[in-house]
């Protein structure tokens, strides 16, 4: 098969790891005779300086004329002090509003070798295997007015919006990983105090009808987070709304140990996706070939799965992750016992010889 | 001196523990020459059996006319059918409103003797001494509208409003604690996507010149929820908005390891505070002598320090349960090692005993 992906390496450390993910297409291309046409373009603060807009035209069509998109991570300390309508971040939030990606997922595994470098303790750690379903274009984030009002701006006013199908279709495709999965689906809201969550849960309710294998729990978003920490290995699917998923997803990304490690995916309805690792730009280290490439590797695998139906292909790419770290190479991110410690390219060319 | 205290059992484990707070009230008084004269009235879902609703005029009346209130917990599921308006919760929503009490104060300390109960490992859990100063009565949680819209409800809007006073106060008051403690405050918010978290920035930025010795510092919400479990020692006081205090606060109890040892206090802006323990009202093991008293003894400690000016008698308090932990005495919910698991009703004695 012929695919074309758009790869939007974005800042920092984004444009080392974006190399991992070309590497690992080639490699992948090679051993199962696809041809992925990668195209390449700017996004975030690499976008700013060469188009004076964190999210050209030119970037948003190519990704709309690509099969698929892989984004490394945007932002840094030189973008920091514009006015934040033209930051590196608008350029995320506007590539997920125009391209309709409101099902965000990121699965948290863990990683058995990693399990000593999560800050819990590895018998909590040990026993994870969950995912994250994020509502990605909704809620505060869109909601309108955000605004300043009153004769001198003294009122401050953000909207949390929602309209009953962003909320069905989120649920919808939560029901079905949960029904893939283990069966068990947690909704989390703040029922007891948003209007908003109660339509959610109700909503949440009446999609349970339609898939009796799925048992369905309700929890507080206070509780959710909470419970990630003293008993992660409980959930199995999580769906909640944008701003929930943001925080509550950052913080379950602690448990394995290693942020590094987390791919995401960023779905339309169609089935289209960008996928892009949890980790940001950590501009502290780019440029010197520190930065582990896994989590964007990871993405790509996640990419060939979920938008390309490229199931054996993406696994292939995951089994040659595990196995790198089995054989006990790591970058530097990571605290692995007796192991080895390798740059990115390194590591990039260790997995890619295994897939 | 004497002083009106009023005392709101609540729900479930509140009425057990309510016990805990009038009975080291009273060994305080006997100790310090005060006379605390405790009056009780409900609240939540006892309020809703009796009243009708969850908060009573002649509760709110009660309040107003003491010198402080203690609360032990609302809610259970004999009321969870409800219509939301009349829920439990409700009364705590309202008396917070009622009574002005923008300030929630969370002291989250390392025990300890309790550290091997943190889903944490010890080295990260033993570190810690946090004060979370989250906003109370502003936010998401008050904001209007909070409706359903459109010809079939489709459509529906929480709003999350707050005004420049609002967020003064309480940045002034987090100020205030830091500049009392170690000097470090760090600001929570999400002002890459959150008009109102840019306004709540200026304000701690404005607000942070009148407290040369604080050093500031900006941290977004899900990258807080991060660093609450990597690396908790880092944080000295944190200041939030309400919604993200609510979640960030409860992550954050969990790092002692446990939720039965954590106090609360609500202050008005005249100092007037509602006191309470951080647990829920736990229906499972209410009525059966194994809730945990100390959280609840701990926020009497706190309501004398803060709103009766008694720092010596609260201090005095809080070292009584310090010693009862030291000598190896603890309630069913802690895991200590070698330790003598007792009940609720001994453990109130054994802590009074040493006031
Ligand atoms: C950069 C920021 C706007 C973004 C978000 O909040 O969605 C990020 O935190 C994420 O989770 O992808
Ligand atoms: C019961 C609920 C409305 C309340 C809140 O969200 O404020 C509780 O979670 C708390 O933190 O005191």
């Amino acid at each position: 098969m012929k695919k074309k992906i758009a790869v939007l390496p974005g800042d920092g450390i984004g444009r080392e790891i974006a190399s991992g993910a070309a590497a690992v297409l080639e490699a992948a291309g090679k051993r199962f005779g696809h041809e992925f046409e990668i195209e390449y373009a700017e996004i975030g603060g690499a976008a700013i300086d060469a188009h004076g807009t964190p999210l050209p035209d030119s970037t948003l069509e190519l990704a709309k004329n690509s099969d698929a998109v892989l984004l490394g991570a945007v932002g840094g300390p030189k973008w920091d002090n514009l006015p934040s309508a033209q930051r590196p971040e608008r350029g995320l939030l506007a590539i997920r509003k125009e391209l309709g990606l409101f099902a965000n997922l990121r699965p948290i595994p863990s990683f058995q070798k990693l399990v000593q470098s999560s800050p819990l303790k590895p018998e909590i750690a040990g026993n994870v295997n969950m995912l994250i379903v994020r509502e990605l274009t909704g809620g505060l984030y869109f909601g309108k007015p955000s605004e300043r009002r009153g004769e001198n701006n003294e009122v401050v006013v953000d909207t949390l919006q929602y309209t009953r199908d962003e909320i069905e279709r989120i649920v919808v495709k939560a029901f079905e990983f949960a029904s893939g999965r283990s069966g068990r689906l947690t909704s989390v809201d703040k029922a007891n105090v948003l209007e908003s969550s109660r339509m959610w849960r109700e909503i949440v309710n009446e999609k349970a009808a339609d898939y009796p294998n799925v048992t369905v729990d309700h929890m507080y978003v206070d509780a959710a987070a909470m419970k990630l920490i003293s008993s992660p290995g409980q959930f199995d699917v999580i769906v909640t709304e944008n701003l929930f998923g943001d925080i509550l997803s950052d913080e379950a990304s602690m448990i394995t140990g290693s942020l590094g490690m987390l791919p995401s995916a960023s779905l339309s309805e169609s089935g289209f996706g960008l996928y892009e690792p949890v980790h940001g730009s950590a501009p502290d280290i780019a440029g010197q070939n520190k930065a582990n490439p896994l989590a964007m590797i990871l993405s790509t695998a996640l990419m060939l799965k979920y938008s390309l139906n490229m199931r054996e292909e993406g696994e292939a790419i995951e089994r040659a992750v595990q196995s790198v770290l089995n054989d006990g190479y790591c970058t530097s991110d990571l605290q692995m016992e007796g192991s080895t410690v390798v740059g990115t390219d390194q590591m990039i060319e260790l997995v890619t010889k295994r897939v």
